[in-house]
Parts: structure tokens; C-alpha cells; sequence
């Protein structure tokens, strides 16, 4: 039996070496190109520019009658009813003192430079088709509610940016500029190993002394979410040459190696004693729950080694893979960043980075879900929330503000 | 040329109206047995009670010693090491006057009722094994560092309700009371179908007055997200006896239409018109954008006809699809509602809840991104969130605080 002396660092500093460990993965030949629906969920590998204006051309932003607004006066207009514009049409020239009924969408007849609504207009109602008509317009429009051409984006501007997460919206605009394929990375392959003696795969008999393994399926689930590839070895035991013949047999056909347990100051641990030889680092972060922490090579794949606990093992996902790999690839999206209020007092080991499970309220206060142990998934399960409190706080009041990562 | 008067509603009333309308898919013969991860993303369709407790024995919360803490008086004292315990053993009653090394996680021997974390004991590291040895430790400690069995749930308790989304945190739970697989309602198929004789599919050439359809991407992307079966028809022209046939066509395979564009008040509204003769009701919701909505049946399948603009589109499926979608079979996750405070002052319509788009930001404030404009896709793809103002409002300063759905 014997005990390891650790090297402790910041978050801030654990997070850049697990960047620094995936950056070379960032490499031309990763990159595919994907119809926009297949990309969903992918981060962007070139910057895109827009190669139209958008509205393509001025348009109608309400049903209603295209006007010359200098043909209304401040005391309103009889003017005559001419063909009407749908979408789609290419209408002609607005003679002067004439009003086109025009649909939301439909291109401005040129000559023409405001809509009067259709509510606004007397009759409030089109007249039928090839009915010789006249309509009473108020006061010509505070507002002359035409979209200009452009006014969303410029053709040649920049429309996302390498590195941007393709969700709903950023495909939607790709298709709105007439794309149908984009650049994006190649997900990750990831080798996921849970190990310990203790646990067991759900579905079997638990023994004393046994708990199921969690641990795989949260972060499978967890990195399935994150559009990541993952591979799944099975339990490995607590004997380090088994664990290593698996990292061995594995190796070569992923780019990342996830292990959970065993980079503790115990004495049986199995991932350290498996890496011995291997250029990784295990090192203890400043951080509760999630502290030790392994980082480095195994026969020149990248290895992350994770704590053993359930929350310990979603915390450094969250905390370390998941930001590094947004800021790398653009894909996960990272978790949006917001504040809320304690809905109750928390205490907090000054010396570390806590990160609490909580539920984010919509009246802008934040519960917390379960105490600091890394053990209890029943809270974990009831979460929506991470609650950052940062180094140097030992405790903090019930409505003080904190920054809260949502899940 | 006609048009139609329109009923008007609150946004409340009419997401209610769709959940009315899609309840009844909710039946016995849409639930299924799926294994863990094959569930990522469904909604679980009945309650899980725990069937053991988590955890499901006392253990030891760190390294350390386990120890009877009657034998460690106020100054200490002096105890034989005995043989350690590693997580997965079951070990002996702990001996009156002895110390068991003790892995976390590691079940606490009979007799023992705390842990003494080895930083705290002399030496600091484990003996070796089959040494005889003896440790120092100080004062009684003043947690005893136990997980107790059930502290994080009992075996009877309800774990998860029917109804919950299962991401990583829910089947991290199911996996610890060790369940391999879970009843959750089946995907919804949905036939999307985008119209308007504007709109031309991305990838073909834009003729004058034409547009790319970023609806259907939009749309369908959302949709697949939210874990939706989605078939799409490809544009519809603007006639409505061609929109009604591909209806009939695919109405039978699927268990909602979703429409989008012809449902305003305009002179060509294919969409009211290809339902002429079906209960599909048209109304106004009091909401900007995204007022125009229809919702009823087509030959007995449930339709909604959402507006034509992209973020009309976005803001339909977000406030009243999605909504009713998480209540009724727990998938999609309603969206985190939080509270922020405005990055810039607003003004709103005060007879229509507004739903503006921004980026919430890590100080707490959310940023506008572009206009009120239900066209503009561009700033739509740099949004995080959608915000809310109520009916009512008619300004607000910059600072004053918002709700706030997080995309």
C-alpha cells in the first residue's frame, strides 16, 4: 500500500490542460461536410458568409396597401385599387396616386415606399378580384413597415463564425441563405471505462458491499447528448494489468480515453497503477465534488481520468470535457451561463471551487437539490442546475446572487 | 379576393387549446419498453419507486480509518491497524480499540461509526500490508464522515414521476436502483409542411421575389431536437386543392400536421383555404410575433397551422407545441424559465404578450438581438434565449428584469 504525494491546481488551470490535451485532435482531415438536418448538433468548421442580402429585396412586413406615401397627406387619401401583389409575385411599377394590396413577404412594386394595413384601410377588406374599386387610407404611416433589403444581413458579411454550434437557428438561417451542406468537425470517438470492484452492471444481483454502476450510463448519456461517439467497455476490475490490456486492445480506435475511479489517494487504485509508465498526471483540482483528477497520454491517446462518484463524474464532464470541447470544436454547445438567487444558505470549503446541484426557479432564485456529497444521484436526478461558488467562499447567504450553469 | 374575421386569444388559452388538442394521443398503446440509453430524451410514461436503498449500505464518505469514535477521546489516542477494506468487501466487526483502513465508498465494518480521513491521522499514509502497525489519530471528529444507507433515497420512495424527461441525470438514477430498461411514450410523427409560393428549397436558384424556405430547417431541426418524428412533404405551392391532396395523402401515417404560412388575414391563405370543410379553427393569438394560428383536425388528425415567418415559426413551436409536448408525455424538457435583467430599454405592443430574442449573459443581463421583426433569421441564430413580456406592457427600461426561456 502506498500513498501518492498530489499536485493541486486551480479549475481554471485543469480546464486549459484538458484543452491543451484535445486542441491537436483539431485537424484538417477532421472535417466533413454535411447535409444541414445531418449536422444538427455539430460545431461549424469555417467561417460562413452570407452571399445574399436578407430580405433578398424590400418586402411587405403586413397585409396590407402599397403606397406612394407622398400620394397620402396628413389628412388621408381616396386612391385607386390596382393588381394585387401576392408572395412570390414580381409586381410593376406603382403608378402615382394608385394603392396595390400587398401580402406580408411580397416584393414593394417599385415606385412604392410604404404599407398602409389592411385594419388601417377603408373598406378593411380587399375588394374582389377585377372589381374596378377605390380605398380611404388615414394619414400617411408613422411607420412605413417595408423590409428593407439586407436588413437582417448583408450579402459578403459574416453569417456564423467557425467554431458556432449548428442548433435550430443557426440552420435555419444556413438554409435561409439557400445552403444545403455545411463544414462541420467529425464527432469524437471516446473510450468510456468504469472500473471498481464494487460495482456491478445494473441488472444483476447485488451483493453486499456492491452498488450499480452508474457512472457508465450517466456519462454515456451525458456525452450521446453532447454528439460525441462513445464506445463502452464494460466494468473493469480493480487489477491494473486487465485494465490495462483493455486501454491497449482499445487504443488505437479512439481519440479519447474517459475512465472513471481510481486517481484517488486510496490505496487500491487502479487507474493509476494502470497508467504507471504512461505520461498521465493525476493531480488533485480545487474543486468539491471532482478533485482528483487524472490528465495526460496512454500509449499517445489522450486520457482523462475521472473520480469514481456519480456527481463527481457528471461535475468534471461538465466542468472540464464539456467546455473544452465547445471551445475546440463548437460542439457541445456550452451551458448557458446565468444568475439567480440562493434560495437558501449554503456553506462552502474556502479552499475550493463547489459546485452544488440545484433547481434554477423561474422566479429567478436557485434550490438546492441534496447536500455536497458526490454520492447522492437522487438529487443529481432532480437538478437542472450547476451553482458555481467560487474559491475563497466559505459561505453564502440565503438571497445572495450566484452564477449557475444550466443543465 | 376575402377575408375572414378573426377570433382573438391569450397565449395561455391557446397553448391550452393544444394540449387539448394532442391529450388524447396520450394512450396505454403508445407506451414502450426501452433500455437505458435508447430512452435518452424520452419522457417516462409511468412513477419508478426505488427498490433498494441509495446507498444501499453505509460507507465510508473518504480514505481514511474506520473506527468506533468512543475509542478516539477529546485528546486522541493511539489504535491497531487491522486489515483495511476496500470498496466491494464485506469486512469484519471492527474490533473495540482497532482502526480499519477504509476506501471511500468502501462498506463501514460492523461496530464502526466513523471515518477518520488519513489526512488527519499519523502517519498519513496506510501501513503496509501485513505489517503489524499501529496510528495516531486526533480528536474524536466532529462528522463522522458516513453516507448512511437510503440518505439519498429510500427503497419504497417515488425516484422519478411519470412524466419526467430522462437525460444523463434520470437514467444515472434508474442505472443506480439498477433498472436496464424503462416505459417511456413513444416518439410523435409529424408531417411538416411549409407553403407559400415565395418560397423555394435552398440549393435551387432564387428568382426575384423568392425566398430560401428556412421554415422546414427550422422547423425540422426543432422538432428532432425535442426527440419528434418528423416527415416532410418539400414545399407546397399556394393552391389549396394541392395542399389538400398531399394532406390526405399523408395524414393517416402520422399523428400531427404542422403547417406553416397561410393562416393570416392576407388575400391568399392556402392553408385556411385547403381546410375549408375540416374543424380547424383560425384565430388571432395576442402575441408578436406569431399571432396568426390555426388549430383542429384534418380528416380526425390533429393539425396546427403556424405563420409563415422563420421566427414565427420558432416562437410557435417554443410557446405552444413544446409546452404542450413536455406536459403531456414529458419529452421534449420544457425550457429553463430564469429572470434577467435587460441589457437595453424595449418597447411592446400592450395588447400582445411579446416574445423578443437575446442572449442571456454570464452578468445576469440579457442582450435584444435584432428587432421585433419575424423575419429576421440572422439575429434569431446569435439568440440563447426567447424573452417575455406580457400583454400589457408597453415599455420597458433597460435594467428592469425579464422572464426568460433558455434555448
Amino acid at each position: 500500500m502506498h500513498r501518492t504525494q498530489t499536485r493541486h491546481v486551480t479549475v481554471e488551470a485543469h480546464r486549459e490542460s484538458v484543452r491543451r490535451l484535445l486542441a491537436p485532435l483539431r485537424t484538417p482531415d477532421r472535417v466533413e461536410q454535411l447535409p444541414l438536418l445531418a449536422a444538427l448538433g455539430r460545431g461549424l468548421a469555417a467561417d460562413v458568409v452570407a452571399p445574399l442580402d436578407l430580405p433578398p429585396f424590400p418586402n411587405s412586413q403586413m397585409d396590407g396597401y402599397a403606397i406612394r406615401s407622398a400620394d397620402v397627406p396628413d389628412d388621408g387619401a381616396e386612391l385607386r385599387v390596382v393588381a394585387p401583389v401576392p408572395a412570390g409575385a414580381t409586381p410593376p411599377q406603382l403608378a402615382p396616386g394608385t394603392a396595390a394590396p400587398i401580402m406580408t413577404g411580397a416584393m414593394m412594386p417599385p415606385g412604392a415606399d410604404a404599407v398602409v394595413p389592411i385594419e388601417q384601410a377603408l373598406p378593411a377588406v380587399f375588394p374582389a378580384h377585377d372589381t374596378p374599386a377605390t380605398v380611404r387610407l388615414p394619414a400617411a404611416p408613422a411607420r412605413n413597415f417595408v423590409r428593407d433589403a439586407g436588413s437582417d444581413i448583408r450579402s459578403g458579411a459574416l453569417a456564423l463564425a467557425a467554431g458556432t454550434f449548428l442548433g435550430p437557428g443557426q440552420l435555419g438561417l444556413l438554409a435561409a441563405l439557400g445552403f444545403t451542406e455545411v463544414p462541420v468537425y467529425q464527432a469524437l470517438r471516446i473510450l468510456l471505462v468504469t472500473t471498481g470492484d464494487e460495482v456491478v452492471e445494473p441488472g444483476s444481483p447485488l451483493g453486499p458491499g456492491k452498488i450499480y454502476d452508474s457512472n457508465a450510463t450517466l456519462l454515456e448519456s451525458s456525452m450521446r447528448q453532447a454528439g460525441l461517439d462513445v464506445t463502452r467497455t464494460g466494468i473493469s476490475t480493480d487489477r491494473p494489468e486487465e485494465l490495462a490490456a483493455l486501454l491497449r486492445r482499445h487504443a488505437a480506435d479512439v481519440d479519447l480515453i474517459v475512465s472513471t475511479g481510481g486517481v484517488s489517494k486510496g490505496a487500491y487504485e487502479v487507474v493509476r497503477q494502470a497508467m504507471e509508465g504512461h505520461a498521465v498526471d493525476f493531480l488533485g483540482v480545487a474543486m468539491q465534488p471532482g478533485g482528483p483528477q487524472g490528465v495526460g497520454t496512454f500509449d499517445g491517446v489522450p486520457v482523462l481520468g475521472f473520480p469514481g462518484n456519480p456527481v463527481s463524474c457528471l461535475v468534471s464532464f461538465e466542468m472540464f470535457l464539456r467546455p473544452a470541447l465547445a471551445d475546440l470544436f463548437g460542439s457541445p454547445a456550452p451551458r448557458p451561463v446565468v444568475r439567480a438567487r440562493l434560495a437558501q444558505a449554503l456553506a462552502s470549503p474556502p479552499g475550493k471551487h463547489q459546485v452544488r446541484r440545484g433547481t434554477a426557479l423561474p422566479d429567478g432564485t436557485v434550490r438546492l437539490e441534496g447536500g455536497a456529497g458526490s454520492h447522492l444521484v437522487s438529487a443529481l436526478a432532480r437538478s437542472n442546475a450547476l451553482i458555481q461558488i467560487p474559491e475563497g467562499t466559505s459561505a453564502l447567504a440565503e438571497g445572495a446572487e450566484v452564477e449557475v450553469w444550466m443543465l
